[in-house]
């Protein structure tokens, strides 16, 4: 009956060591996080699929996983939609329930349906797993961790200042060289105004999103495409290819966009986070671009995002300003603006750089070895001592060969180990041998304790 | 197109307010485990069918929640079942992946899938939720934690002592007064040899385990019942009756399984574990119990419970030795001993005894309020430094009404609210409000920080 396990495509198992590496980075991110002042919230794993669905379009509700009813779920499904294959409509009557896709989405329907309790500005954070049924490949999952931090109930750019000091503040600490992008939608919604095409603006920034990655050539082909005239592609080259520092650009933009009202408000949102942030002096890079469009239908706003320096890989981090979170649920009119961290490629990126401290491995500072049943007793209490100086100890549970216990410390990285043998047992002492340099010495239990602290 | 929000029922959201409780219980959890060198793994939410099923019995199976297969998931289905509203087989066709019903098979699985970089003794924790499909009630969710710890490889009963030293520290820290429950598997099998009905074990634990809710009168009814003759009841009723220290119900226990020798060697293995646990000075009361019954099919070795000694709820934590984890996916013989926190039922306890520190609100310490714009800039700068000594700050994003703002910090349980105005701007100072006195003074940067810390 014995059978070989597997675990589904696109999951994974967390072993000890890398539990350790990624409770490292979730921990900086819970720890910053709480600096500001943010404060966690979680919600069910499942949600009613009513929740879910239509919210991250066509596409989106294929990519739910939803949970078969429980019971006689085939009573009163439309038998008529099995014989015809229809599988999505089905799946709506044999399912109430899915699995999170999101933070966002269960995080607008926690706002409303607590609304009555929450101070407004409401400052949450939440850090959880979320499933979709994407094809799995290098890099994406099936089930991965989201690192949101939100701020609703204000319209204050302040907020905006605060969320890039914690983006500035966690990948400080992690160790890693960060550029963060920004730009805001209402410059957007400036460009398609200038060119007297405002019903065009989602063909517009599809297009110009793409120059770092086609080139300026290419991106005018497109907007061509799209139905474009010559005259307004030639309004908008000098805006997509804005240079010089931030301030410069900015000077260049505000003129450009001297016309349009929706857009210099955008640039006057753009110049109060750029210059109080510089006033907050931060590490990282922080670069105007006008072609980021992120997130495009969703944020009203500001729009961030980061990218490691180091490290090819995509966006690690990202957010932006939304004016209507809860609308959907009944609640209107909420703003605010949010981050959120891509903690698998942060974790990726971490990996590819070994930015991680030495000493997170998370296993027992000291193994007491086991030479036999008073020995072990002895060690116990032993151990007791350390343990209460706050200090992780194990004992060896069993009275196995001195070199395998041995090997076991080794192989564990636990960095230092006590015997206590006969000698020991009558002079009350331990000797502690270091790992690393091999040096041993025998020590009452208050040495023992001031060596290992 | 506004619906009313809900969400699945059984399920629970979690405000700040409970996270910071219930981060509380799982953080003095998660930080005794490590004192005691377990390392922490995690796996997936989903786990194969295959891996689930037959595992938890029928009505376990049936308690699974069951994930739909993605696209085209009615192709290859028998389409019989449907016609037949065979629901379980059907599901089976159906669904491929389900949420993980406990942690001690994707625990099994995942030892068998990596037992090649696992160093045995193996001491691993997990504290994940897990999903039942049970009817919801009182206390009882469809999602909920659980805060795992097993040592694998080893068949010392060091182990189990310092199991239970786990057991007791946690509970030392929460301040949760516990007895905690010991028995033997080998003791019950001892029972059943000397009543001459080996194959009877389960009748009798099953019947004996009730005496604290029925009686013994009513016991013995059940085990006449179950086909006990009245000679073997009455061998069994001084048994289950044991009274006096654990001293003297272990002397007790000894003579009368002095022609079993299984029960001998139980009554041996509870005499080493009590033994060596009370030299080491447990706080929380250990108590022999003949009739403690828990998870017998699976246990063959220590069996432990603990009970809340000041609210009235069932086993707030249980454990045991169990000889053969891995066996059904392939890898027989693996001997281990685990302890399993019931972490919402330790919340409720929580919360009915209010034992939570008045500081773990998880609100800011500080509270910046908001003057206007060269106010909050001051104010930013400020909150930085104060954050750069590690605690945690938030500056009020709008100048709102001083009426507003002081109430936000009231409601958020924020000790601290810093004023800086126009005088406190020229003069370089923050005034500083204690909120829980009304006392104000004018601080420089410097003394403020030492005033927070």
């Amino acid at each position: 009956m014995a059978q070989k396990p597997s675990i589904p495509k696109g999951t994974r198992d967390f072993t000890p060591a890398e539990m350790a590496r990624r409770n490292y980075i979730f921990d900086t991110i819970r720890e910053v996080f709480g600096l500001y002042g943010f404060r966690q919230i979680e919600t069910p794993a499942m949600e009613n699929l009513s929740t879910l669905m239509g919210k991250y379009g066509e596409e989106g509700d294929k990519l739910l996983f939803k949970i078969l009813n429980s019971g006689d779920y085939l009573r009163g499904v439309d038998r008529s939609l099995i014989d015809n294959d229809e599988c999505l409509k089905l799946a709506a009557q044999l399912c109430e329930k899915g699995l999170r896709y999101d933070l966002t989405v269960p995080f607008a329907r926690f706002v409303v349906m607590h609304r009555a309790e929450l101070q407004m500005p409401f400052k949450r954070f939440q850090i959880q797993p979320v499933w979709r049924a994407d094809r799995p490949q290098k890099g994406r999952y099936r089930e991965f961790y989201q690192c949101d931090a939100d701020v609703v109930g204000s319209d204050s750019l302040l907020n905006e200042v605060e969320l890039l000091q914690i983006i500035d503040e966690v990948f400080a600490r992690l160790g890693v060289r960060i550029t963060i992008k920004l730009n805001n939608r209402k410059v957007l919604a400036g460009i398609a105004e200038l060119v007297g095409a405002p019903d065009k603006i989602i063909d517009i920034t599809v297009a110009i999103d793409k120059i770092d990655k086609i080139g300026l050539d290419k991106v005018k082909e497109e907007l061509a495409e799209r139905g474009l005239s010559p005259e307004a592609i030639d309004r908008i080259t000098p805006i997509i290819t804005l240079s010089g520092t931030n301030a410069e650009r900015l000077e260049s933009l505000k003129a450009l966009m001297a016309s349009s009202e929706v857009g210099l408000k955008g640039v006057e949102e753009l110049i109060t986070v750029i210059d109080s942030t510089a006033a907050l002096g931060l590490r990282a890079d922080l670069e105007l671009d006008v072609s980021l469009a992120r997130g495009l239908n969703y944020y009203t706003g500001t729009i961030i995002e980061v990218k490691a320096r180091d490290v090819e890989i995509g966006s690690i981090t990202g957010g932006g300003r939304y004016d209507n979170l809860t609308g959907v649920f009944g609640l209107p009119g909420l703003s605010g603006v949010g981050i959120s961290f891509g903690a698998d490629r942060i974790y990726d990126v971490l990996n590819a750089l070994d930015l991680y401290p030495a000493d997170i491995q998370g296993a027992a500072r000291i193994m007491f070895a086991n030479l036999g049943e008073a020995e072990a007793a002895r060690s116990l209490q032993v151990a007791r001592e350390v343990r209460r100086a706050g200090i992780s100890a194990e004992v060896y549970p069993d009275a196995a060969k001195m070199k395998k216990q041995m090997s076991r410390a080794d192989a564990l990285g636990i960095p230092y180990v006590g015997i206590i043998g006969e000698t020991e047992l009558q002079e009350g002492t331990v000797t502690l041998k270091n790992m690393t340099t091999g040096e041993q010495s025998q020590l009452n239990v208050d040495d023992l304790i001031k060596a290992l602290s």
